[in-house]
């Protein structure tokens, strides 16, 4: 995906709208957007909006959408450092995380100060966009904080599955949902797309959980098992405690009695080699194969289309549940 | 003033829409606001916005202007629940405070739902109003940050009241502004409130520092002196640095050796005696002083205006001199 990133028309100006935004007079409110944004990252979310404006006509992106596409982004990168230090994370993309580096008071805030300056952004757009972000954020946060307890071992597939869509897919939902409202506009594609991007993004979460079990610390940037260790109401998590496992049991609902490295080295090698995460992998298949309708029923009631980056959109599909990291 | 808040008209109405605002899908993120907003509290920019734009002959609060209100108190309530995450604080109002009850991450979250719920409040008034609450969000962030540090001894009086301005004064600023807005909509009305509510907003930053020192337990709701113990940048911390204090010195910039009890004692006996107190109220009256000047500049030009409501606003301004808790 990294070369079509780079040459997706709109991107290079999504990426200096969020650097634009990090201006403060504060030298560390500053430092730290900018130390996170050179982190690097996929840029999934304005990749998302950019693609399906375009697949659905808009040639040149126009202000609006290159607004929203870095507000999506400006939004999660505030939840990324507020994550880090909920769940205590030291490394992120093989480097510190910024809650490592800069302690809890100064990323917080600077996670607040990007919030803010997302929220501008968004503020400037139309009522229908302003509404979708508001929702997503509310679902955002809820979704996050359903997730924080140690180990739930009452969650079902169900629940956590909703936690997804709520954590993560309410914004992808509003990528693909902002640019059909700015390139169409109207009924029924703006349903269409907006099903798409939350398909697509409960596929993508669940692909999340799967790598931190099978990828490695060269393609995570971080160690795997992160989930494990921290007992997450993850996908896999709960798929491995239905399947009835003694292990999972004794390590997932159990008081933690081994050291950290075997803690995870157990669970990795049952859950390699087992069908938890065969299981987890046809679930993400499941949605991606919905987000591809969705995506096909769009794009038949668009007045106008690209097919060059139509196909660029179901690859997107594809690479939620093909990728290595 | 607490009699006056309630029979303020559009209190009611105010607190009506933010307690409207906690409703969420996830009982801890509706809980923690609840709690919060149930502690009480003085609802100061709330009743600045609503006082200023009735003294400015505004009969009947329109919809907007409680809508303000309220993301204003909102992004307040915001910002309260993740200061105490960074000063660690374990009372407020009496009572447990949130950061302590419901623990880092979820007290966390709850900020963060409460300002995405403000600033879609905003987001749906006029382009101006987007503006400012931008600037004055982004003007919190910066003033809290630039405090972050362990007592910064080379902070002089002048750097700290530019934190003041920042992290206290730019939300009063608002409120007052805004209400002006909605009510005149135009210059040179506009721009004295603005002034007004910057220099009230300082004037209260500076008595809370005094109170900290000078008032007991019982009316603060929580102990004297935290703002010697963590070595804030707080005025008064400032002033007694500059006054050439020994002691000052010896507890503020080298390493706390006492034990907390006995160095709270030790300071509080030297400023509660000394004429660094005197330094910080003289200044928060100068404050107030600039504040009134600019209300009666603001309402010597303003169109219509409401004596009864004109003579609560100098009152206002005397209560943030004179207030003891």
């Amino acid at each position: 995906m990294a070369e079509r990133l780079v040459n997706l028309p709109g991107m290079s100006a999504v990426e200096e709208l969020i650097r634009s935004k990090f201006e403060s007079d504060s030298s560390s409110l500053q430092e730290i957007p900018e130390y996170l944004f050179a982190l690097g990252g996929k840029r999934m979310r304005p990749m998302l909006t950019l693609l399906s404006a375009a697949a659905l006509g808009m040639r040149t992106p126009s202000p609006r959408l290159i607004e929203i596409a870095a507000g999506i982004e400006l939004i999660h990168m505030a939840t990324l450092l507020h994550d880090d230090i909920i769940d205590k994370s030291p490394i992120r993309r093989h480097k510190q995380s910024a809650f490592l580096k800069y302690g809890v008071p100064n990323t917080l805030l600077a996670g607040d100060f990007l919030l803010v300056r997302a929220f501008s952004l968004c503020a400037r757009l139309d009522r229908h966009i302003i509404d979708a972000t508001e929702q997503a954020c509310v679902e955002l946060t809820e979704g996050e904080i359903e997730e924080i307890p140690l180990f739930r071992a009452h969650l079902n597939v169900t629940e956590v599955l909703e936690i997804a869509r709520k954590k993560t897919a309410a914004l992808f939902r509003l990528a693909a949902e902002s640019a059909a409202f700015l390139a169409v506009g109207k009924e029924p594609v703006l349903n269409c797309f907006l099903e798409f991007g939350e398909k697509l993004g409960v596929a993508f979460q669940i692909l999340d959980d799967v790598l931190d079990v099978i990828s490695t610390e060269d393609l995570l940037g971080k160690k795997a098992g992160q989930d494990l260790l921290e007992r997450k109401p993850s996908v896999v998590n709960v798929l491995w405690l239905e399947s009835g496992s003694e292990l999972s049991k004794r390590l997932l609902t159990e008081p933690q009695l081994e050291g950290e490295d075997l803690f995870v080295a157990k669970a990795l090698a049952e859950l390699r080699h087992g069908e938890t995460i065969q299981r987890a992998r046809a679930l993400a298949i499941k949605y991606a194969r919905e987000a591809e309708s969705a995506l096909d029923a769009g794009l038949a009631q668009a007045p106008n289309k690209d097919k060059a980056y139509s196909t660029a959109l179901y690859a997107l599909i594809r690479y939620t549940t093909e990728r290595l990291e």
